[in-house]
């Protein structure tokens, strides 16, 4: 049933892949899921699936899609896993604990939003139980194994989401992230995943572990597809007391392809861990020599004020979060929870308040250490995991090894960041690698889009699946949060409205000129005295006009818009050439302007102007 | 020594007042700080003070002014009163509690800034003991008594910071805000009481009471006064784990005099709570039968969330943070607290750490609908207090009342708001009355120009003084939050490109034209096609040009910039006259746009245009 999406390179369940064929004909929603159904069956020992949806679940899904246009809906089609903690309508939801479950009568927001979208669910998917854990080996329904190797973890606690996209059996999934749920199987599995910031995805239809830092997260093939599922899943819920509108540099127009030198923070060597996992640590410094001849620039930060945040999470009172999360059971039926799990939640009703607010202020502090360092970089880049454990390695040592999974992962949401997985390299043994990005919270389309740039340059398979994961370098995107704008006249440095420019946070860029094409006018009035600025397309004209003398500065975005509502008639903001060919915003002129004006052209530049007045 | 302040009209402690004294020579600060200690000798049964710094201990001070001239410092030689919970480097901090004191080697950060920008330190005071109560009557120094009537209490906890001002005895003071302490004693002194958005003004240095809520405030005659102290005290402090930058759009330029329509939340009369004083009651009414024949619109929202937040921070588990701001003290020496705030502060070590996640989420939660609420309005605007009492009624149930006080105050800083209370009228028993404006986190130039308005509106005195405290008219502002842009082709609604305006949040305002003058074009090239508008002078011409029918969208400031940068030449955005003669942001073009375009101008519209070509 579902040979139509072999190609000589193997199965491909990437989203363009099966638009393509539903739109070629070559395949259907129903061979699509057929085949998936198929194909799980030989990975039933993997324990992907808590709830694999039968041929009639399904039925009823692959039937709503039948009022639904492919054009108009991204995700027409496009099958997804959801980690069970998220509601499914009419499936039961069991976070891994069965004397814990309840049938939901609705879908969690996010999940309606993706079927509203197109796509088809496959089922519910294996977890450490309450997600209380980074190793996929912490459920009643059997350790997840590893996509590449069985003998390994898949990680965790989303383990059966992100296991079923690197097997084919899921175009995409959802996970759920509060230490590195969202990361960590991402890693081992060859996926990107992508943890929002908090609140840009509902909550609404979440079984929380520490409800203040979870977030729903997404696992994909490559940034392209996890663009799609998230601008389909995201959105301002007020129903979600953690939910945030998206500010509009981070929407998903803002995807692309980071281009440009990009300075990318790292962790000084002796703050790196391995935990002994040599290939490990042989994969990410070759990581970093393949970026750095990239155009990746390095700087050192201080790791040690993360650590502290990370420590915090699970030796601080945030486990009361986790206790809170399973209150009754965890007082009434104690016995039902998972044992590692339980003895991890239990001590959670004993901290007083009073320690969560020293803990607090303790978090605040750090954090503010922590984005004094990041403003300094583009975005910081860790291993994702130092160390890739063994099933029978981490049962043998459930917590320590947890805990070490967690070193690069866990103060990530304490501190309110966007972060995303990125498969780098395969180890010498064969096994995927990956870095995490990160950046500060709503930079989220900043950081997929230098992970895109990063898949261009180390490209990688689809998870396990033998098809090349690149996504698309058509669209590049610069650095949104500053515009450049070229100014000629009393908003030159030291000139009197300079302080226009400075007070919205500006910096010069650089001194240059335009394109040998302008001409110069002193316009009536003032003060201050100003220029108008006039294109020469030299019809019927001897001479197309000068170089003239003018500053580039770089202004924050969100404060451009002020500075260009207060610019008075003639003068206004559009498009002005530079003598290197490019093009930048700048003072223009209105034809009416110049009535009255006096040419200045050939002093090629308002100081020169203003010296002859002297 | 003070003679010099004092007009037909009484003593004038203003900023302009004395900067004009200084100036003309009428006054100096040593003969400023003298008055101010001579008139203080006939208020020491108020108890407004822990500690009037002496004549030596000005002097110190009075010295550092030496190096400062006065042009360049905008608080130069205002001498400003300091609530005894913020240091000032050499004198005890005692927060009320003799046995706590300390004596602090360096000013907090505010008192620092506000000292380097000229202000001169008055001296330490009295307040609720560890900014514990919103009345004035808790503490062991004895109870502050207000500065209209000795037998009324002052509010607190801020309480002699507000007296001293309205005396006269500082032109300004900073206070600590938590549960209102910043706003309670502004109303019942008849004084602006700015209670920033929590971050604004760095905590360092400052003594916490509930460190994740506290602010530093600032009592002042007038708005005009009171933006200039905020703009001297404020700034981003990365020892301050609170603190945040400030955007743009709130900094101290941005303050001014808000205009045009203004629809304010306010609260159903059902909701209301007067306590049984008519006269507040009265002068609450009368109010707003004020503001509305002053253009304000009213919209009732809905109360009850807003009350079911404020409750929690006496009730809920935010008095652990009380706990710890006093620990070891409370739990070595208890009797050493003054017994009301012992019996407040003693159970806060007990709630659970889950009992206050639990709140937080309940606080969320609720934060959600009060948002949705406000962003229906310009602002809130609740009475500040509902009840004013004498000494001896709080004294007689000092909880209680307390409670009472807290009614239109304890939910603003466990949601994030900013506030300003207000003074408006006096009451039938010649006592002050004011009102709180609310609005959203770092919206605090917006409230505080609202406020001018208001002064503006309803002349009161300064304080207790005899001088009218108007603020000055002259510098109007906008609502910054929106700009108007004018859009005549491919933008208008329905046209291809109109989504660059919806998706930036832009709402269409209104259809209208431009003033007759102006000739549009249809520029070569396209798709999409667009027009060129050209204001014609008139110079040389028969005919003036037409009105052309042009759209106004409403667009978020800080998305404008990325829209103006998006738009390609010879295109750009200056000013546009409009048929009512006032001229917004809209479109221009350069003049070699013009060469090669078709004149359109008799079709007096690019709707007419497109129909034309069809």
């Amino acid at each position: 049933m579902s040979m139509q999406l072999e190609t000589e390179n193997g199965l491909d369940m990437g989203f363009s892949a099966l638009r393509k064929a539903y739109q070629d004909g070559s395949a259907t929603p129903e061979s699509v899921m057929a085949g998936i159904r198929e194909r799980a069956a030989d990975y039933q020992d993997h324990n992907i699936w808590i709830h694999l949806l039968t041929e009639a679940e399904q039925a009823f899904w692959l039937n709503k899609l039948k009022d639904k246009d492919l054009a108009s809906h991204p995700l027409w089609g496009i099958p997804f896993a959801i980690k069970d903690n998220i509601d499914l309508e009419g499936i039961p939801t069991t976070a891994g604990c069965p004397e814990f479950a309840f049938t939901p009568t609705q879908s969690a927001k996010v999940v309606q939003q993706l079927i509203d979208a197109g796509a088809i669910p496959v089922g519910k998917t294996n977890l450490d139980q309450f997600a209380t854990g980074l190793n996929g080996t912490r459920s009643p329904m059997g350790a997840c194994h590893n996509s590449f190797n069985y003998d390994f973890i898949s990680g965790g606690s989303s383990s059966g989401s992100a296991v079923s996209v690197a097997l084919g059996l899921a175009s995409f999934s959802l996970g759920t992230d509060t230490a590195g749920s969202g990361r960590i199987p991402a890693c081992f599995n060859n996926l990107v995943g992508v943890k929002p910031s908090i609140g840009l995805l509902s909550a609404t239809g979440m079984l929380p572990a520490c409800r203040s830092l979870d977030c729903i997260t997404i696992f994909a093939y490559n940034t392209d597809d996890a663009n799609i599922a998230l601008a389909a899943a995201e959105g301002f819920d007020a129903t979600d007391g953690y939910s945030r509108a998206n500010p509009f540099d981070n929407q998903a127009r803002h995807y692309g392809l980071r281009t440009g030198p990009l300075k990318v923070g790292i962790i000084p060597a002796h703050q790196l861990k391995f935990f002994g996992d040599d290939s490990y640590q042989k994969a990410y410094l070759e990581t970093l020599d393949l970026l750095k001849a990239q155009g990746f620039e390095f700087q050192e930060i201080d790791y040690a004020p993360f650590d502290e945040i990370a420590q915090l999470l699970y030796e601080g009172p945030w486990v009361s979060e986790r206790y809170v999360a399973t209150q009754p059971l965890i007082e009434d039926n104690p016995e039902a929870i998972f044992p590692v799990v339980r003895e991890i939640i239990a001590p959670g009703g004993k901290p007083p308040a009073t320690a969560l607010f020293k803990a607090q202020y303790r978090i605040n502090d750090l954090k503010q250490i922590c984005l004094a360092q990041m403003a300094q970089v583009d975005c910081l880049l860790t291993p994702t995991a130092g160390r890739h454990f063994t099933v029978a390695e981490m049962l043998a040592e459930p917590i320590k090894h947890n805990s070490e999974l967690g070193y690069y992962t866990n103060f990530m949401n304490l501190i309110d960041l966007a972060s995303i997985a990125v498969p780098t390299v395969m180890t010498e043994n064969d096994m995927p690698f990956g870095i995490t990005l990160v950046g500060p919270t709503l930079s989220d389309r900043m950081l997929m889009s230098i992970a895109n740039r990063i898949q261009q340059a180390l490209p990688l398979k689809k998870g396990a699946l033998d098809v090349i994961a690149n996504p698309s370098n058509t669209t590049p995107v610069g650095n949104n949060q500053t515009i450049d704008v070229m100014v000629c006249g009393a908003h030159l440095a030291g000139q009197p409205l300079n302080w226009q420019l400075t007070e919205r946070g500006a910096t010069l860029k650089t001194k240059t000129t335009t394109a040998p094409v302008y001409r110069m006018y002193a316009l009536a009035g003032g003060p201050p005295l100003r220029p108008g600025l006039v294109l020469n397309t030299g019809l019927g004209d001897e001479e197309n006009g000068e170089a003239i003398e003018v500053e580039i500065w770089s202004m924050p975005s969100e404060n451009f818009g002020s500075f260009v509502a207060g610019i008075p008639a003639p003068l206004g903001i559009g498009k002005v050439q530079l003598i290197d060919g490019s093009s930048v915003a700048g003072f223009i002129c209105e034809p009416y302007g110049i009535e009255g004006a006096v040419e200045i052209t050939q002093l090629k530049g308002w100081r020169a102007y203003l010296a002859s007045l002297s």
